[in-house]
C-alpha cells in the first residue's frame, strides 16, 4: 500500500473514533450549545490555516463540527418531522461516499440503479399504482415541481416546445394549509402565483370540495384551464389529510391531474390500517409522493416520486434527450439509465441507504414505528388535554400536535417565550408553527426509540418551565 | 450503553472494515466486475430477506455493493468529470451523515450554514464579483436553471405572480455545444425548447459572437426578447471555453443575462495562469457556476452558484415565503436561513464536505491539482499525435482529450468496438463521446493521483488493445 492510502487509512480511524464518541453520548450531553450567529462566527476561527493535507485539520474541523452541531438523535430534538436516523441509512451513505459514483446510468452505477429499480417497484405495489413509474429526487419540493410539471406537459404536445407563451392560463389548486413548495413550484415552473389558487380548509384542517369545485368554475368561466391539484396528505402544521374520494370525484368533471403529496403523511401507506385511514383513494391519484427521510427515518434526502397509469410518462415530460455523450436515445438499455429521464445530471446514489433500510426494518418494522407515532401522538393529546396548563390549539388530526401553554395574557408571546426557554435550558427544541396568527407549539413523534415514558416527561418538563415562566410573568 | 447502541457501533465497526478494505484494495482489484442487467439482477437477488434488524443483512449488502459496483477511484475509471473523491470530502459526507441535520436554517444546522457561508464568500472572492451572493444547490443542472429563472423573474416585478402567460416570447442562446440542462430549463421553466436558440460554434468549438448577434438580431425583428446568454467555461465533450469578453460587449447592445456555466472548466478559478488564460471576463458575468465534485475532486454533490453585483436577488428570485412554521419573512437573522432564498427545503449538508476540502487541499492544492490537469492533457496530445495508430479528432482547447484509434474502414464502428473491449478487458472504462457525428473517445484527467506514468501506460493499452482488435478485422 501506498503511503497516502496508509494516511487516508489512519484519517478515517480517527474519524471512527469521533462518530463513535458522538452517537454514544447522546444521553449525558446536551442536544446543543447554542450560540447566536456572531458568537459561533467568532468561535470556529473559520480563517484558521493549516499545513497542506494535514490530518490534524480533519480531526479538529470534525470535532469542531460535531461540537457545536445540533444533536437531531437526541430526545430534546423535537423541531422537524425527522429526528436522527437509521442505523443502516448511516450505513448506506457512508458506503455510497466512499464508493463515489453518480447514479444516472447502469454503466457507471449498475448496483444502485437495479436497487432503486427495485425499491421504486416496491412502492408502486405499496401505492396501488398500475403500469406505473417513479423516480428517485432532490427532495420533495422537487417532487411536487416535477408532478406539476408532467401535468403541464402534458396539456399539450407542443407544451415543451413552444413554452406557456400565448397559452390559455393554467390554474393549479392547493388548500391554504399545504406546502410552500406548490408556491415554488408555480414560480420555476412560469405558472405564476396568481394561477395557485388556495382554497380554504374546514375545521379538519382539510380542503374544502365544494369551495374547491367554486374555484374551479370561476376559472373556467374567466377562460383558465384548472390543470393541477395538490391532495395533501398530512399537511405540514396540523396533519390534516385532503379527502382523495372527493377530489378523484371532481376529476372526472375538470379533468385535472390529481397529486398527492404525502411528504409527510405518505408514511401511513406502510401500515394497512393507517393507510385504510388516511390514503383511501390513494390508488386513483396521479402521483403521489413521500419523504423517507421523514418518520420512516432515512438519512436526508430520500424522497420518492409516484406516477400512476401513464407509461412513459418520465420519458415524455423530462427527457430532452442529450447528443453529445450521456444518454443518447438510441442506446440500448436506457430504461437503466436514470439519468435519461430525471431533471439532473449527476445524481447521488440515494438508492442504497434506502435500500438497506428497506431491508434491515422490512415493512413490518416500518408499519410498527408508523403506528408507534401514531399511539404516542394519541397518549400527546391526551395529556394535554388532562393538564391544566395546557391545550390544545386545534384537535389532533393524525401525527401532529398542535398545542400551547395556557397562560394568562398574551398566548402568543408567552409560548414563543417558552419555546426559546424550552431551548435555552437544553430541554428540547420544538417546533413553533402558526395556526390562524396563533403561535402552537408543534410537536412531533418521529424519534424511532422514543417511547411513552420520554412524551410523559417532555411534556411534564414543558409544563415546570412554563410554569416558572408564568410566576415570573406575574411579578 | 444501550444495548442499541453497542449493535449500532457493531455494525460501523463492521462497515469500517469493508471500507478499509475497498479503500486499499483498489491496485489489485479490476474496477469492475461488468454484468448485463438481467445477469447482475440475478445474481443480486434483490428480493433476499433476512430477520428484522439482523445486522448480517447490512453486512451482506454492502459487501455485494462494493463488489459489483464500478471502482470509480481505480485508475481504469476515466468514464466522467470525476474519479474517486477527496479524502477530506469523505470524511465529510461520513460526519454529515452521521450528524443528520437539514442545513436549510441556522437553528438546526447552525455550524454548517456558516461553513456554507464562508465557502460562498471565498468563491465570490476569486470570482472577482462585488455585492455578490451564493448557493449550494442539488447539482449544476440544477443551478444553470436557478441562473436562467433568474433573469427570467428580474424582467418584471410581475414574473413571480403573473408567470409567463402573454408574455413577448423569452429566448434563450447557448453553444450548439452546450450542456443539455439548458435543454432542461428552458423545459421546466416554461419557456419551450423552440426558444433555446443554439449557436454554432467555431474551429475551436467556441461559440461563435458573430452568429450570436446575428440570431438575437432575428428574434428582436420577430417581436422576442433575449433575455438569458450561457456562456460555456470547458464543454462537456471539446472542453471549449465561449468567448466571455465578446458576450460581454454584446451585453450592453441587448441587455441579456450572461450565465457562465464553469460546471466543469470553471475549476480553472484555482489557478492564476488558468484563470487568465479561460477565465479572463468572469468578474463581468452575471452568474457563475462551477462543480467541486468534477475536477477538484470533491464527494458527489457538491455545486456552487454565484451572482454578481445585484444583492437581494436569490430573495426577489426564489423566496415565496412561508407563513406557516419556517422561514418566516419577519423572523431576525433570515440571512442565515438558506432554506428562505434557495428552491429546497429540506437541504443537505454539502457545506461541510466542501469545507474540509478546502481547509484539506487548500486554494494552492486545488490550483497545483488543476495545472496537472492541464499538463496531463498537454502530454495525452502529444502522445496521440505521435502515436501512428492514434489520431486527434479535434484538437485539444483546455483539459480534453478527443481522440480516436485510426482503423481502416469505418473508425466509428471500431472505436466503438474499442471502446467496449477496453471496458471487457478491464482496462479502461472510458468515455464515449460524439462530435459532428463522429465517435471520439474522451479522456479526461480527474484522478487526482494520476501521474505521467500512468496516462503513458493507459495509451499503450489503448493501443495495444487497438492493434488486436484492427488484425481480427484484417483477417
Amino acid at each position: 500500500m501506498s503511503h497516502q492510502s496508509d494516511r487516508d487509512i489512519e484519517i478515517l480511524k480517527n474519524l471512527f473514533t469521533a462518530v463513535e464518541s458522538f452517537l454514544t453520548s447522546d444521553r449525558g450531553m446536551p442536544y446543543s450549545d447554542r450560540k447566536e450567529p456572531e458568537e459561533l462566527s467568532e468561535l470556529l476561527e473559520l480563517d484558521l490555516e493549516r499545513g497542506i493535507e494535514d490530518p490534524e485539520t480533519l480531526k479538529h474541523w470534525v470535532e469542531t463540527y460535531f461540537r457545536y452541531a445540533v444533536k437531531t438523535h437526541h430526545f430534546g430534538f423535537n423541531n422537524r418531522m425527522w429526528a436522527g436516523a437509521n442505523i443502516s441509512s448511516i450505513v448506506g451513505e457512508i458506503a455510497a461516499a466512499v464508493s463515489q459514483t453518480d447514479a444516472g446510468s447502469y454503466e457507471a452505477a449498475p448496483v444502485s440503479v437495479l436497487m432503486e429499480k427495485y425499491m421504486i417497484r416496491q412502492m408502486l405495489d405499496l401505492a396501488g399504482f398500475s403500469r406505473g413509474e417513479g423516480q428517485m429526487t432532490t427532495g420533495s419540493s422537487n417532487a411536487n415541481m416535477i408532478a406539476m410539471m408532467s401535468a403541464r406537459n402534458l396539456l399539450s404536445d407542443h407544451m415543451k416546445s413552444s413554452g406557456l407563451f400565448g397559452h390559455q392560463k393554467l390554474y393549479a389548486f392547493v388548500s391554504s394549509d399545504a406546502h410552500y413548495s406548490l408556491d415554488k413550484a408555480v414560480n420555476i415552473l412560469g405558472i405564476g402565483l396568481d394561477q395557485l389558487v388556495k382554497i380554504p380548509v374546514d375545521d379538519h384542517g382539510r380542503m374544502d370540495p365544494v369551495m374547491l369545485q367554486k374555484e374551479m368554475d370561476r376559472v373556467v368561466s374567466s377562460g383558465g384551464k384548472p390543470f393541477f391539484v395538490t391532495a395533501t396528505m398530512g399537511t405540514t402544521v396540523r396533519g390534516a389529510y385532503d379527502p382523495l374520494p372527493e377530489l378523484v370525484k371532481l376529476r372526472e368533471q375538470y379533468h385535472f391531474w390529481l397529486h398527492a403529496d404525502g411528504a409527510w403523511g405518505g408514511a401511513a401507506i406502510f401500515s394497512y390500517r393507517l393507510k385504510e385511514k388516511y390514503l383511501a383513494g390513494l390508488e386513483q391519484a396521479d402521483s403521489f409522493t413521500m419523504d423517507f427521510h421523514k418518520m420512516p427515518g432515512t438519512s436526508l434526502i430520500c424522497n420518492v416520486l409516484l406516477f400512476n397509469n401513464r407509461p412513459g410518462i418520465m420519458d415524455f415530460v423530462c427527457n430532452v434527450g442529450d447528443k453529445s455523450y450521456l444518454h443518447r436515445k438510441e442506446r440500448e438499455g436506457e430504461e437503466y439509465n436514470p439519468g435519461a429521464y430525471s431533471l439532473q445530471c449527476g445524481r447521488r446514489v440515494d438508492s442504497l441507504k434506502w435500500f438497506l433500510d428497506w431491508k434491515f426494518y422490512k415493512k413490518e418494522g416500518f408499519a410498527g414505528r408508523i403506528e408507534k407515532y401514531h399511539r404516542l401522538a394519541e397518549l400527546g393529546e391526551q395529556i394535554v388535554r388532562e393538564t391544566e396548563e395546557l391545550e390544545m390549539v386545534v384537535p389532533r388530526e393524525s401525527f401532529n400536535l398542535c398545542f400551547r401553554y395556557n397562560a394568562e395574557g398574551d398566548k402568543n408571546s408567552f409560548n414563543e417565550l417558552l419555546r426559546k426557554e424550552l431551548h435555552k435550558r437544553g430541554i428540547t427544541l420544538i417546533a413553533q408553527a402558526f395556526i390562524a396568527g396563533d403561535v402552537s407549539l408543534r410537536l412531533l413523534m418521529t424519534h424511532k426509540d422514543m417511547e411513552e415514558e420520554h412524551l410523559r416527561g417532555l411534556f411534564r418538563k414543558i409544563v415546570s418551565t412554563g410554569r416558572s415562566l408564568d410566576r415570573l410573568s406575574q411579578l
